[in-house]
């Protein structure tokens, strides 16, 4: 074994984001609009989760979707067939929203008569961390084949979002994934977060995670 | 089902990276060590693989890994143990390394004495993509659980890329995954990528990408 080392490398410094995000999110509640900003991994199911979830609370909520994406106009398609009011938002090769790109987005949907409305970032742990989009809540899914050590990879996802998800649970025997250790290592960065897993493919866990939702965007409505 | 739309948002310029991307590459090149950029979606194996191809190259080669991540150690000291010599880059939350940030990261670690550099990149398939790191070749793992229509989502990264290693192919029959669709969707976008199915956790496929491999770092150390 040869000795390795750590070094840092600076980073740019972004301009005011957080004022126009603090701005949006006013809008969006005198509105009674309840804007969740979903965040995650390519491939860990953002975007079946998000089928599920309307199928679940389509009958009592109107729902809208802002799918971010680099390119490809799939995952709009997608969550316009199981029924919500969908935009496809190209970011030109950006990985990440930030509050502005949310807010040109919400405008080409029209939030009229919508009460809750899904932000599917960009697929990626980082960058969307960065930037407050506006959003009420946020949320990320980390799925089961990713891995349980992923905390301590990409810690300020893990530490600013509300709830996590974990996705894929129904593969959990084929992954060498431990549950508890995943919650220790979330709860450590995040004590308050809300954990609950779920398969997207089964359909296990969606009740809670729309029990979550509901209960969310009543509070956010009656504020 | 209700209309959707796509609207574009601008993304900024970025400096003169491709010029500084040459110098090194040819300065690496004057020095007979083969730089590879290895990229994937978190999770998706990439410090198995890196394990796996250390263990069968080891004995013929003198390999050096530069793991780049916002935060953690764990990589480095994983391949370490291996037997490379390894450099943890943090990156202070920037989603990818340039040119400048990857011969930062080769100073501090070295290269004397180096056959080959792995530079395993920050887990994601946008930011990486959109820099010339100065490395010889790029590669890119995409693990069967993420999904067979990532060529879709992400088609900057699949072009770009010289070797594809489709991993986690030992959970195939878990996952709807179609293998000939991927490949059609990689070929049509590079129709001179190689692809490779492997199984970092069995051990499939490894011989091949080290073939691929072996045979890289000979030309490049005769060009």
């Amino acid at each position: 074994m040869e000795a390795f080392r750590v070094i840092e490398i600076k980073q740019s410094v972004f301009d005011n984001n957080d004022r126009k995000a603090g701005e949006l999110r006013e809008e969006l509640r005198r509105g009674g609009v309840f804007m969740l900003n979903l965040m995650s991994s390519p491939g860990s199911g953002k975007t079946t989760t998000l089928v599920r979830t309307i199928e679940a609370l389509k009958g009592e909520f109107a729902i809208g979707i802002l799918e971010a994406d680099i390119d490809s106009d799939v995952d709009a398609r997608t969550v316009a067939l199981a029924g919500a009011r969908a935009v496809q938002v190209h970011t030109a090769g950006m990985c990440h929203l930030d509050a502005d790109m949310t807010a040109q987005g919400l405008e080409a949907m029209g939030t009229d008569g919508l009460d809750i409305v899904v932000l599917e970032n960009i697929g990626n742990l980082i960058c969307t961390a960065e930037f407050d989009t506006g959003a009420a809540k946020n949320a990320m899914i980390l799925s089961v084949p990713e891995g349980d050590d992923k905390p301590l990879k990409y810690p300020a996802m893990f530490s600013m979002a509300d709830v996590l998800l974990v996705n894929k649970i129904d593969a959990m025997s084929f992954f060498d994934f431990d549950m508890e250790k995943l919650v220790d290592r979330v709860k450590k960065l995040n004590p308050g977060i809300r954990i609950i897993p779920i398969s997207a493919k089964t359909g296990e866990g969606i009740g809670e995670w729309a029990d979550w939702l509901r209960a969310e965007t009543k509070k956010w409505k009656q504020a």
